[in-house]
This record gives structure tokens, sequence and C-alpha cells, in this order.
């Protein structure tokens, strides 16, 4: 961070008329990119896969079958965060050899990919396969590591830190634009609320972010409704909530056997689920949001 | 609450069987019920007026209005709650004379009444006149005032505390539905959160509440998207997503000349917006929910 | 309350310089008054008891012991507030009945009495025996039942919702002050807040709200760190942390067999530990924040 | 973290018996250690000084002050977080130099450091002058970091983050404690709440976390009613409370001149404040809280 040290170099005009650079320069001012043909801030985007990238076989049919129900991304962790330093065996993580599994699926079934990196060391191994670089919760405020990664100019998803406010957040995403990278996504997935515990879910997701943000920035959002809520039978209602709160993609976990999913088993939806949801998802985004879909 | 004491007059046998009432007996039991020829729990219904009814004038031009371009209910606050006991007089309670002037657009355009009761003594006055009795979020928990309010039998709607869970919501419904009165709605308002405060609004609209309720009850619910956001450019989007999560019903503050509104200016929408977001609304349930829509 | 409607007869000048009540008129405006020979505001005041009168025999120990060692007020409930209208006949309200434990202990033990009123109906009942009638939370807005209390003229407890701020309890507390009613006592007793669940407690005890509380109103303020922590292992911290935030008295739950409280049996202490703590209680408001101390 | 890479190397039986290392193995097991001659978990320690090292002058006559007051460690921010990565210029980081300055305040009166480190690569730097390394709120959850920090073997204080739990703090702290660094000090600094915004503060100090912590782990807790409460006339009180709800030290913002801090002028106290405090937290500390106190 020290040879562009934030602040220094900035003169007061530009710090008036240009910055902050997440802001938007005008109500109608919303950003779109193309990342591997989809066209984000234009289509409703899909992102589909299981948490974490189990193994080889797991990921290459779930590459194979999201793709053809019409997933615009593979999703799938190989690098995992834990809140403690240990590990269920069978909850370890693949690393470098899910990161290769990953660009086969890629590959074989010429679908884009979106993965988490979590340590500097690894970036440029996880930029050389992903499409999107997923940035998770917890890093949201690791400025050092934002700007690292942002410095590979690759396309990257910031998501929210649960406990963090919109402002929170997109001073974060800033740190990323500011190193001239504009392929920036926002990503709500759930924040820590005091009416949840008692009767719902680890986390509220929240919906009315999407509105507050478009209202005051460019960066399009996108909603993980799986890691928010937690709970399978809550995915389809909250993904369609999602959409028609004007979300810009939506990040799902699906796998062929949610029951037996190495991780949180309670939230991935099967293929059949999935292919019901995208059908709703789709009616949704072209007769009443006027978005464009892929599939 | 003598007569009946909770818990006195309750066999083991009906405790493990038919109680809670507000709980689900199987996966597909949800409630649906007639008011004023509306059904709830199958239709997707609209309560559509000011925050308060400010003048006969206005009352019945709204009345006229929203019936015209859709609404199901006229919604309007006679009585008006206050943090402090004291009112700016240009934001009086119209009480008794409010209520008559519900009565008089309700009988001239034809259009059921929603309107809130917040003392007991005013109960029969109300329920003269409202097709549904609106209980408010600072009464959710006055127990004796739920007792009050369902002996009348009139259709209730219950409004969520914005400090509550949903079990404490759930509760409070069970006292109403104890007396024999079937006809209770929820209305989810907002909640306090504490990411609403640097970055977003007063209250966070929580609709993982939507399926959450749906999965544990067969109460029908509806959501208030004017209240919680507090902020009118927000309204569409959360009322589409209100609709998108499963919402049985969508209540908003509509004002010929919202910015000129006695209360709460920020929040609502006029009528051209009302006509937009209603067309919108009703493709959404027509062609995503599969429900009714009666306009 | 409409012989005194709120707003209707308070000049303009009145407002500027009179209301709100609640609020201090100078910095070292606090008010204080004697209740029972106790002086609220300048000393500290223990109240101590059984969350529920169990039984006459219970009260009339609990009231014997907690005297003798030093508590300057009895509490105990014997109307009880439940989130659904069921109850384990374990924990039944003794009502009327305990209303009568409760004014033979005070007699018998020369001890004043605090005790909740849950319905406007046993207001006479519970202001003949109690000295300070104790509202409870879930009635902290019910405001035409704040009002009648308030007519009492009885020296009144108002405990905060857990999920209202500071400015929502002066407003309610400004009910009771509009009545000309004076003998207005605080009580924070934790709040809904999203830490609290996955590691710690149900609610949150603010102690900030102490200092919050002490800067805008004159009103004395009471902690009740029993309810908030649920725990009896926090209990002694908890209490002397209010002291030394600057509490006016301290409510504690106290039972002679904590395991088998009828109720909430994690959350009451011995009398031995009730003995320990009031010691260090003493020493702390006499060395440290110059209060007298009666016991 | 690879070489050691977590669950990899730990048998079933140490998982069962050693970890996690952060947990009490029995009730009376607390972590006491040296730093500078203080020892942490036996007396109570207070840390003073400005929030940033804005000058030489500044801190030299900081350091003079709280050491002759009774300080027993200097405390003040080179390096500065921020939301956005945006600075006035008044609020510059003095970074090396303020480092720099620090470490002749430190030599010249006498007084141990502690101080913030935000990047690895500045980790020696810190690490050469400060006693204790302080992590900061954002970091609590960037373990590559925290595992690089914790490899210095300096002593290390953990700051909360304000959204996280106590199992998420303590999970982080075990990254620390899994290096063989044992010196590790929790500080609670406020969390975010909704009861906070509309009448009281940024943060609400979490006090009851004080006890909540020491009932499952080792480590002594600090508490920063500074930071927390950003009001200076909440200090006095907070910080009493914090030393009575069993804190092992207390973090302030000590300034010269308060008002014209160059961060955050709400908070710091001045020095006339700081000595009268001190007074007050020793007599809390030695009479009540049986805790031996160096000044």
């Amino acid at each position: 961070m020290d040879n562009k040290f934030p602040g220094k170099d900035i003169s007061d005009e530009d710090l008036k008329t240009k910055f902050p650079l997440v802001a938007k320069k005008n109500k109608n001012h919303f950003s779109s990119f193309k990342v591997a043909g989809v066209e984000f801030g234009k289509q409703l985007v899909t992102f589909a896969g299981p948490n974490m990238v189990e193994s080889r076989d797991l990921i290459l049919d779930v590459a194979k079958n999201v793709k053809k129900i019409g997933a615009d991304f593979l999703r799938g962790g190989a690098f995992k965060p834990l809140t403690f330093p240990y590990r269920n065996p069978k909850y370890n993580e693949t690393r470098e050899e899910g990161i290769k599994w990953l660009s086969e699926a890629k590959k074989k079934y010429n679908i884009p990919v979106i993965t988490e990196v979590m340590e500097e060391k690894y970036i440029p191994l996880v930029a050389e396969v992903a499409d999107i670089i997923q940035i998770g919760s917890r890093n949201m405020q690791n400025f050092p590591f934002l700007t690292a990664c942002a410095k590979t100019q690759k396309p990257l998803m910031l998501k929210r830190h649960f406990g963090c406010s919109l402002r929170d957040w997109l001073g974060a995403a800033e740190y990323i634009l500011y190193e001239g990278n504009k392929k920036v996504l926002l990503c709500e997935r759930g924040v820590s609320a005091p009416h949840t515990h008692r009767s719902t879910s680890r986390f509220l997701l929240d919906l009315q972010v999407v509105p507050a943000a478009k209202e005051v920035t460019h960066l399009p959002i996108i909603v993980d409704p799986s890691h928010a809520t937690f709970w399978r039978p809550w995915i389809e209602s909250m993904s369609l909530a999602s959409v028609a709160a004007g979300a810009d993609g939506i990040m799902l976990e699906v796998h062929p056997d949610p029951e037996n999913s190495a991780v949180d088993p309670l939230q991935p939806i099967n293929y059949k689920d999935f292919k019901n949801l995208i059908k709703k998802m789709d009616i949704l985004a072209k007769k009443v949001m006027k978005k464009t879909v892929l599939s």
C-alpha cells in the first residue's frame, strides 16, 4: 500500500469529483462488465456448486450438471476458512489439488469458475484458474490482502462481513477500485442480528441492503442465500426474493447429495431443486425485472 | 384472561395434539379465510393508504384512487402511537372522526378497511368499521389487549415488535387463537439490527422470517415495507422481494402528495408509483408465485 | 388518556421549558425520593427475593433472610408473564394468594415489597401491598397501562424492553411523569444483541446505558443482572459492575435452594452468595461511589 | 500456516485433552505472565495514551505524564486503520516515525509500550519497540497475520471484532496459542448492537463478556471503554464497571488537550481526569477485587 499511500497523492479537486470510486456519479450510473462472456450488471447471473471441492469426481459431476441446468459459473471452495484452527478430517481442504480439479472441470465442461483465496501466497495459484476471485467475509477488511488481490486485475467478489455496515463494505471495495481494478462484485451473505437466533437461523439475509447499495454505488451486487439461511427449505424463497430485490446474481450451494455434503449439509439443494429454481428465477428476471438470462 | 386461565383447563392429551394452535399440523397446512370477499392465504392481497387519516378529503381521495388502481383494502390510522406523549399539532390523531371518515370512504367506494386500535376502550368503535383490526408493534405482547381484540371475533392483523423473535410473535398470536378467533394475519414491519443505522435505515426488513414462519405456522403473513425501510426509493424492490419471499399480502403507504404527508413523508409512494408497482406485483404473483390477484 | 390528551393542553412555552419531564434541567439534576425509608438516588438500594412467590413458606423464609443479610426490599412475582399462554403447572402463578403472602412477609419481617402488576384490573390489589409497583418489559410501551399505574401515585419501576432504545424507554417514563407521579425508577434488564447467542447468554446486560441515562435524565436507574445474564456464575461480577457503572440499585434473584427454583433455576443465588455479594457491593458503594448503604 | 497445517498433526488423544489451548483446564485455571515487570492476570494494568502518535512532542509529554500518574503502559497508534483508503492530512499516520518516537518515549520515561501493527511487513519494526503488539478488530480473523504476529513470540493483545461472538474471538486467539505463543491478552472494545444507535453511542461495551470469557478461557482480558463509548463523560463509569466486572486491565485514551486530539476528540480524557480515575480504580481493585495495583 505504500507507493500509493492512501490520501497522499490525491488532490483536493479529485477528492471532490472522482472519489470515492465506489459512488454513483448520477442516478443511472451502474457498472456492467463482461467476465467469460457473462455480462454482470445486465444479466441475472447464477453461481452454483458445492461449498467445498470435496473430490475430483464431485466437482466434475457438479460442473457437468449445473452447466446443463443453466448456471453461469461453477463455484466451490478449495481453501476453507475455520473459526478454530482445527478441522475434522472429513472436512479437509483440498487446496492446490482442489484448484487443479476446478481447472479440469472448467475446461472439460466449458464453465467459468469462481473460488475463494484466503492467503496472499496463494493468490497467483487461484488467479490462474478462477475467472472471479472470491474474498471471504473474514478478509473483508484485510486491506493489504484486498490490495494484493486487486493488483491481479482479475474480477473480484467481495463478501460482506456479517457484522459490517454498507459503509464498511463500500470502504473495503474502495481499496480494490483504488488499484485500478474495476471488476468488483459485492456479495451479501447474511448478517448477525438479535432476532435470528431464537427462532430462525444463524444469520439474517439483509435484502434491504440491495436497494440501499444500488442507491449509492454503481457496483453489481450478488446475494448468497445458502450461507445466510443455512437451511435448504428457505433457499427457493430467499433466492426469488433476492432477484426481486434487484440482485445482479445469485450464489447457490448445489450438491448431488446434499445430506452427505462434507460441510453444512443442511444448506445445499440438489440438481432437481436447482433446475426448478433457475426456471422460476428466469421467469422473474425476464417478466418482472426486465433482465437478460443466459439459460 | 381469568375464566380461561391459560394452562388450567388444557388436558395433557390436548397439549400434545392440539397446541400450540399457531403450529402447522402437517407440511401443507396453511390457513386461508375470506374477509370482504378477499381470500387470504390464496390471493396476493394489497393494503394501501396513508399512514394517517389526515382529513375527510384525503381519505376519500385515497379510497377512490387505490380502489381503482387495484388495492384490496384501504389502510389508514385514526389512532396513532407515540414514543413520547406529545404530538405536533400537524400530526394530530383524528380518532373518532377519523374512524367515521374511514367508514364513509369504505361505503362510498366499496373498499374494505384495515385500521389500528390502540386502547381497549376503543375496540367497539374500531370493530364496527374495520374489516380487519390492526394491532401495532408496541401492543404485540400486551396480552390482555390481544385477548380483548380477539373476543370481537373480527379478523386481526398482528404486527411484529421490532425487537421480538418469531417465537415471541407466534406466542402472541396464540393468545388470539386461544379465544377461538382464527382469522389472524401476521405482519412483518422491520426489526432493529446493528447494521441498519450507519448506512441504511431505521429498521431492517426481515424477509427471511417469511419462509421461517411458513415452515412452522399456518397463519398468512403480510409484509409492510413502507414502515421498515422508511424510504420511498426502496419500496418497489422491497415489495417485490416480499411477494417473491412468499408473503400473502403487502401493506403500503400510498398518498396523493407524499412529500406533504402529515407523518413520515419520506416513505409513502404516490398513485402513479403504486399503479406501476401493483402491475409488477401482479405479474410476479401470477407468473412465478402461482397466486391469484384481484386486480 | 383522554382528559389530559397528550399535547392538547401544553403551551408552546411549557413545551420548551418544562418538557420532557424526564429530562435533566441541569448537569447536577438527579431526582431522589424516599420509599419506605429508603432514599433512592442517594443510597445504593438492593431488591432481593425469588423470581416467583412460589409458596407462603418460601416467601416468608426469603423475607426473613434477605432482610437480615441487608436487602432493602423484598422482590417476588405473583403474576408472571408468558410468551405463550400455557404454563407448566410447576410454574403456576400464585396471583391473589401470592400478593397476600407478600403482604404477610412484609409485615412479619418489616421489609418493603416490590412486585409486578401485569393487568389493569389487578392494579388496586397490587398497589395495596407493593411499596413499589414493577412494570415489566412487555408492558413498557403499553401506554394506557402505564397511565393507569401512574394514577395510583405509587412509586413505579419501569423495566426496559429488551428491544428498545434509551429514547423509547424515556418516552415511556414520560407517560408516567405526565400523570404527576414523580417516583419513577428505570430498570435495565438486558437487551437482545447478535453477540450473545452463540457464546454467552440470552440477553446482553447494557451497562453503558447507565451513564447514558444519567447524562440525560434525572430518574434513578436500577440494574437487574439476574434476568439479563440468566446465569448464576456471572451475577457477582455483573452486580459489582452495575454499581461501579453508577446504578442506584440492584435487583437480584435470591432463593434458598436455587437449583430447585420454580422458574429459571440457573439464575438465582443463595443466601450465602447474596451475603458475600452485598458486602462487596457495600464496600464498593462506600469507598468508590461515595454512596450511603443501609445495611 | 502450512508447515503446521491445522489439524494435520494433532492426535485424537491430544485433541481431547490438550485442545483447544484457549480453554481452562479447571475452574481456577487463569494464565498470568509478566511483561516489562507487570504481571498480567494478577495486577490491574492500565494502558494510557493518545489514540494516535501525533507528534514527537505529544508522545513524550504523554509518556512523562501518564507514567507519573501511574499508567503501567504507554499506548499510541503509529499505524491507523481506515474504513475508506483516504485520510484527512490532519489525521495522517506517523508510521515509522511514530514508532521511533514511541521508542524514544519508552526509553526516556522508562515506560513499556503497546502499539498496533496492521500489515505483515511492519511486524519486525513494531516488534522491536513494542512490549505488547496490538492486533486490531479488523484483523481479528486475519489468520495468516495472527500466525505471523504470533511467531515473533512477543506478547500480543487481540481486540475483539465489533461483530464477533466470544467463540469467534477465542478461535482467533487459538491461532496464536497454536504457535506456542502463550502471552495473549484479549481486549473488548465494544460491539455493534441495535440499541446503541438511536440514543447512545456507536458501539455497546459488552461487559458481560468479561465473566463469560473468564468462565471458559484462562487468558487475561482487557477492556477499552474509550473506543466503545466514543464519549468522554462515560469513561469513568465504564472504566470502573470494567474493573468491577473482573477485567485484568483497562486501555484508555489520555491526551493533554482532548478537544484538539487529531482523531476522535470526543473520547480522550485529560491528565487530571486520568489521575482521578486511576485513584478510584486502584481503590476498587484493592478493596473489592483484591488485586495488586502498581501505582
